[in-house]
């Protein structure tokens, strides 16, 4: 944790914390923290901050900080994934590493070669998925919880909730082999990215005739064909570096 | 399995192959393949070609393929990893990762922040690895097997094996807040490149010394730190990109 997350309303009006479980546990265990010790810290969805460790209660595992906030929350991260719902296992590395790696919303969706059984998962379910956002926010010190969404007809996602693509968004559909690498993007001043990542197998060329009249445009990470997870990391990675030279 | 990847003593002088186990069943149950059908295979570290399928044979479980192999082996990945060792359940899930990204050698290296009994792990049998590499070669449709080794002085392996870079290697360090992102190095002649990541917690001042005097420069993924596996993913995929446009 290069950050401990509190939801807003843990923090008290006079900025008090009290933390429990794994929080005050790393606190304690991993920081070492002691009465004066000053803690990274930030709200869901709100600012960072620091927080002066007040009192450490051994008998009931808590931790008191008073924080100090600042004004604003961080940006919301200008990337947003169109995921084709992978493998309950692969989803469940997943979720940290998104909310690390920033995203700002995640929808994900059916597609040809999505199983249908993957939508049964309690990977799915906000109780899962959550607590292992916020571990990826803590990790990445940042408050901005991706927003999930969960679509089972691809074409009426595409079709009437996306639609045409606003002014100020981008839209890009990685498939191996189609495209230039998202390096190799003209510089693009529009102010958010939606990439959409297929499954394992690809997008058929009904999904991908669907996408591209909906203006996403092909890119690919070269000869290589990676699984889901890897080739997600690998593109958030590159979209952040590009958007944040672009 | 994008590949079929096959060791050079499994191809007989006439070209025929045996598979048995996991590649057998793979070719017979996901690719569903029947006699004279043809799948793509590769020979490990050596060349990539066709395999007309002769035979399936559903007792043994086994399929005899004839393999029209090219003449030459895919170039070795340009880029090298010098590694401090992450937790075991880390390195694990990194394995085939790391051979889909396309690495040339793996050193994985003692440093302050790395525990001592990460070192007793099987994950670092070859036994166990081997087979993990060879996942994410048939993913990734390669046959250049990274080659391992593991070091347990940080400053003899850095000091003594590594010593002055030769010079067509670059060298970076990877250590938040410190240097360019790897997109924003300038285009680089040198034909190979040499990255060494951090533990959790990153390197020490020492480890940070010890690696600028062997000629290792600093790059930064940005603000966000990132967990082992989530950097070493993005790191990859931005040097393989900057080195195929360099």
């Amino acid at each position: 944790m290069n950050l401990i997350l509190c939801e807003p309303q843990d923090v008290g009006l006079d900025g008090l914390v009290v933390l429990t479980g794994d929080r005050a546990a790393h606190v304690r265990g991993v920081l070492r923290a002691r009465p004066g010790d000053a803690v990274r810290i930030g709200v869901v969805d709100g600012p960072k901050g620091s927080g002066e460790v007040l009192a450490l209660d051994a008998d009931r595992g808590t931790v008191t900080l008073r924080c100090d906030l600042g004004a604003t929350a961080p940006p919301v991260p200008p990337i947003d994934l169109l995921l084709a719902l992978p493998r309950p296992k692969v989803l469940r590395r997943l979720w940290a590493q998104l909310a690390a790696l920033g995203v700002g919303r995640i929808r994900l969706t059916n597609a040809e070669k999505v199983e249908r059984h993957y939508f049964d998962t309690h990977v799915l379910d906000e109780a899962t998925y959550r607590p292992l956002l916020m571990e990826g926010l803590q990790q990445a010190a940042d408050t901005r919880l991706p927003r999930v969404s969960i679509h089972r007809q691809f074409r009426i996602l595409v079709e009437d909730e996306l639609g045409p693509a606003p002014s100020d968004e981008r839209r890009l559909v990685a498939h191996p082999g189609r495209g230039p690498s998202p390096a190799a993007l003209p510089p693009d001043a529009r102010q958010r990215t939606l990439v959409a990542i297929g499954p394992e197998g690809g997008w058929n060329a009904f999904e991908l005739g669907l996408l591209e009249r909906a203006g996403f445009a092909a890119i690919s990470l070269g000869p290589r064909i990676l699984r889901t997870d890897t080739a997600c990391i690998a593109i958030l990675a590159l979209l952040h570096t590009q958007q944040r030279s672009g």
